[in-house]
């Protein structure tokens, strides 16, 4: 499998680049890369490029050869917004979403959070977030890094997606049939989705109504209980199977 | 949400039972159940009653109410084995794969595996993941527990599935067109279904070349490169969304 990295510049075929520092050790030290060694390399407008190390040398000379028309992103813009959930999972969460083809990744405090995010470590645990975003993006060869963002609360969720589904496990144990399929069948031409996940403890009363009220639609994951860092993943999958399979 | 339990027998409405010692301490003392609070326990035979906790003590006896008639279960038997991976993602694979509806989970190791179970620590790594999936399997409220398995190559693959799938990342990353859904699509009446995949490092070609030869399809796992981790949760996910959302 050959290495991925992102550039942040546009490009064009036959251009030559330098890689910079931190992913030049990568791919020389790490991956022991040689002069010749393929590669590819993504522009800052999300085109991929087949691309090959000109000199094993730090910084690394880079030869841009041809555009890879071939999609990588998921057809649908994916903003998966969860409830802040507890010990690590949010990496977890990161990392997977990331893989998945999520357009967006964002936490916010719920009502039934247990976790806590203090103001003054909510920048490094964003950027480390980030960080892990990008390393999954390279790793899962995707075009585009998914941002990621942190809510002060309920009260500063974007509605101006063309659909806001909450995925509400109380929905599940209950037997109405409002799976993500038919929620999804029912509103086609949905080019953007924000997909609203609860923390551990599910949703308060208080975050229903106010989601309801916003005019979110309801919807269940399928038949069995997922765990709050599951959820997105299978909704996720779920996008994916029935948009680009 | 109820807590649920596995009960070693076979049950009838109306019986009363009483819940073996740990199951029993985990309701009074974890959960704090007291008289009256509802359950829901599962019998030796999946099927699942709607219960109450009689008196609080220990151990609990329990009146069996109402058989649940709702279906927990994919409706497709899917066996996810995987080349051994590394550190701790066995139990990842184990606990997610289990609330995404795995019927049975195995794991061998594989040409390029990196960890090894040593013939000593198998047993008790086995009985590890086991009690991992009973806990994934109670708290997803599934009927079934899946059975962990561990095969010493790939001379042991049991091929008696309807349909053995191999997920082969090197296919994804090619062009062609073989996308899981298609695949599932060309063996409809597949009821049970093995699907393999790589470890860190994918298959080896002489791998690739056996699991041919015993009549296994290849099939790529959609326009992204999933981490072996991941590759299993995305598609139990991807056969949830087919066949019963």
């Amino acid at each position: 499998m050959v290495q991925q990295y992102f550039y942040p510049k546009r490009l064009k075929s036959n251009d030559n680049i330098e890689l910079g520092q931190e992913d030049s050790f990568h791919l020389i030290k790490v991956m022991r890369a040689v002069s010749g060694t393929p590669i590819e390399i993504v522009s800052s407008d999300g085109e991929k490029y087949e691309a090959k190390v000109r000199e094993a040398t730090i910084p690394t000379p880079i030869d841009i050869l041809s555009k890879v028309t071939k999609k990588f992103e998921l057809p649908v813009k994916v903003t998966i917004l969860c409830g802040l959930p507890k010990q690590n999972k949010a990496d977890l969460i990161t990392q997977k979403a990331t893989e998945l083809g999520a357009h967006q990744i964002g936490f916010l405090e719920m009502d039934r959070s247990i976790s806590s995010w203090d103001q003054k470590k909510r920048k490094s645990k964003i950027e480390r977030l980030q960080k892990i975003a990008k390393e999954a993006a390279e790793q899962s060869h995707r075009t585009r890094v998914p941002k990621l963002i942190f809510l002060d609360g309920n009260q500063e969720i974007d509605f101006s997606d063309n659909l806001v589904i909450v995925c509400d496990e109380d929905i599940a144990k209950s037997n109405h049939p409002f799976s993500l399929k038919k929620t999804l069948e029912e509103h086609p031409n949905s080019h953007s989705i924000l997909m609203i996940f609860g923390p551990e403890g599910g949703l308060s009363d208080a975050e229903r109504q106010l989601l309801k009220d916003k005019g979110a639609v309801f919807s269940s994951l399928g038949p069995r209980i997922l765990r709050c860092e599951t959820a997105p993943l299978y909704a996720l999958s779920v996008i994916s199977a029935l948009t680009e399979l």
